[in-house]
């Protein structure tokens, strides 16, 4: 069964030091829907929209097979819409403004057919909707989650109920720091897997991920970047990648989890290099393979 | 031939959010010393104390066949000392006092017998003093050089000359930036290495270390670390673990040196495990080993 994916989509203003681009594809859902979507399928997503979304953008989706059934058109209303501005140190952004529009009332809606699905990932959204969805959901096989630093101040009791319903939580060292309230990552690891997670994916930027799990621990590389042009997307890219690399050869020992971070790292690698998704909407798999080769150069020892 | 290593000798008061400890035996020379003791012999060592030096640390140092010819004993006077209190956070250290006695007057006088030294580290001293015993050492086959911020800052037209002249600088991540004026830290280590270094080491403390040459980078994975109970010295451990196992085998393919990348950090992990020098006194090579083997295992990958 197919690869379900919840959460936002909107348009974006960003601005680096190198460039900047207005209305431009932005939102989890797009990311991790592109990314996956050169794995396996199909790929559905599910998401509001105002009538003001370009049409180039839906088309473009549906080239890469993604399926739009659950994506809510709304009429006479705006699409979500986000600006942000980053620093010289990539790492640092200033969001300018936030308009919510029809993203605000938002209400996800799984389509009959897709009731089914056996992978889900739940994009960075309120943990009440991300409940709402697994609540549609009949029997998910492989359930994927992100959040971010503003639901775990915000919405912890909610997010503590998702996470005894997920099989793998992707976040961010600093958002490991919050959630556990403990500095050290490898003690906030286990803090959070005793929370329910079957594995956990903290992602640390330029230095790389690790995996943990079944007592083990994973490091993977971060891929040696000398120009980011916008870091826009790469979490929900990695999130895209490692999923849809498991949803295509259901395969679920450690070691190929480890790949499938990997293959999360190398979609995000793709997702910085361009501005909004262009990063992620032309490439062919056998690049996707030959950087996967790089990263295993880039750390390999015997 | 024997491997020299050249820098501070002293004693420190530290204290961690965990316990404190007063007069432990500190100084880079003394973590490098004992990290590549367990690797290579003879290894000797250039340093100067006070005659208020206690004789239980010279004896350690010997049990260790660490040679002891280079170090001068003044008469009188005291020893350098070093104070710092870590905080929470290990990553953050305030220097309580820094009162250096013997060593504000130290010139490094290589004996004799050491000079046909092949390897050398030069320790964290005064880019000027590494120039020093550049010039008396017949002619070294491999140069290990480590350095820091206040030189940086204070002596960076003389520190460029010693870049010119060793084969290995082996720096943190923030020293790199300092350095090359760079904030990228891939595009920092192509400028670093076009002032001299054939290879240029990044430390990144939690996130492992990176080695740049031959148009090739390695990442190699931090150990995950529950508790570290003093940091002092990790990178001078690091230093004599990496340079250590390479006088010991002598092979300088880029492969050989990615495993005395882990090495050292390997040796790293030992210190960090303990106060002061205790954790690299009663190591076995199996430990080592053994390590070195759990590095592998954490970031392989097929």
């Amino acid at each position: 069964m197919g690869l379900l994916i919840v959460g936002s989509i909107g348009l974006d203003d960003i601005e680096t030091p190198f460039d900047k681009v207005t209305n431009a594809l932005g939102g989890s859902t797009t990311y991790i829907s592109l990314a996956a979507s050169y794995f396996s399928g199909p790929v559905s997503i599910v998401g509001v929209v105002g009538d003001d979304f370009p049409d180039e953008h839906l088309k473009m989706l549906e080239d890469h097979n993604v399926g739009l059934e659950g994506l809510q058109i709304v009429k006479g209303a705006q699409t979500f819409r986000y600006g942000c501005k980053y620093h010289y140190d990539l790492n640092v952004r200033d969001s300018l403004f936030t308009e919510l529009n029809v993203f605000e009332k938002f209400n996800p809606i799984i389509p009959d057919k897709e009731k089914k699905s056996s992978f889900v990932i739940l994009g960075n959204i309120a943990p009440q909707l991300q409940i709402n969805v697994l609540d549609q959901l009949e029997n998910p096989k492989f359930v994927v989650c992100d959040t971010m630093n503003f639901w775990i101040d915000r919405s912890k009791a909610d997010l503590i109920k998702v996470l005894k319903r997920v099989n793998v939580l992707i976040i961010n060292d600093s958002e490991a720091r919050l959630l556990s309230n403990e500095p050290n990552l490898i003690k906030a690891a286990k803090m959070i897997s005793e929370m329910g997670p079957k594995y956990l994916i903290i992602k640390k930027g330029e230095h790389g991920a690790l995996l943990f799990g079944e007592n083990t621990i994973f490091s993977a590389p971060a891929y040696p970047m000398e120009n980011i042009f916008d870091p826009t997307g790469a979490g929900d890219a990695f999130a895209g990648g490692f999923t849809g690399y498991l949803h295509k050869n259901m395969e679920f020992s450690f070691e190929n989890l480890k790949r499938a971070v990997v293959y999360g790292s190398v979609m995000a690698s793709f997702c910085v290099e361009k501005f909004s998704t262009k990063g992620l909407e032309n490439l062919s798999f056998l690049e996707i393979h030959n950087r996967y080769i790089e990263f295993r150069e880039l750390s390999s020892f015997n």
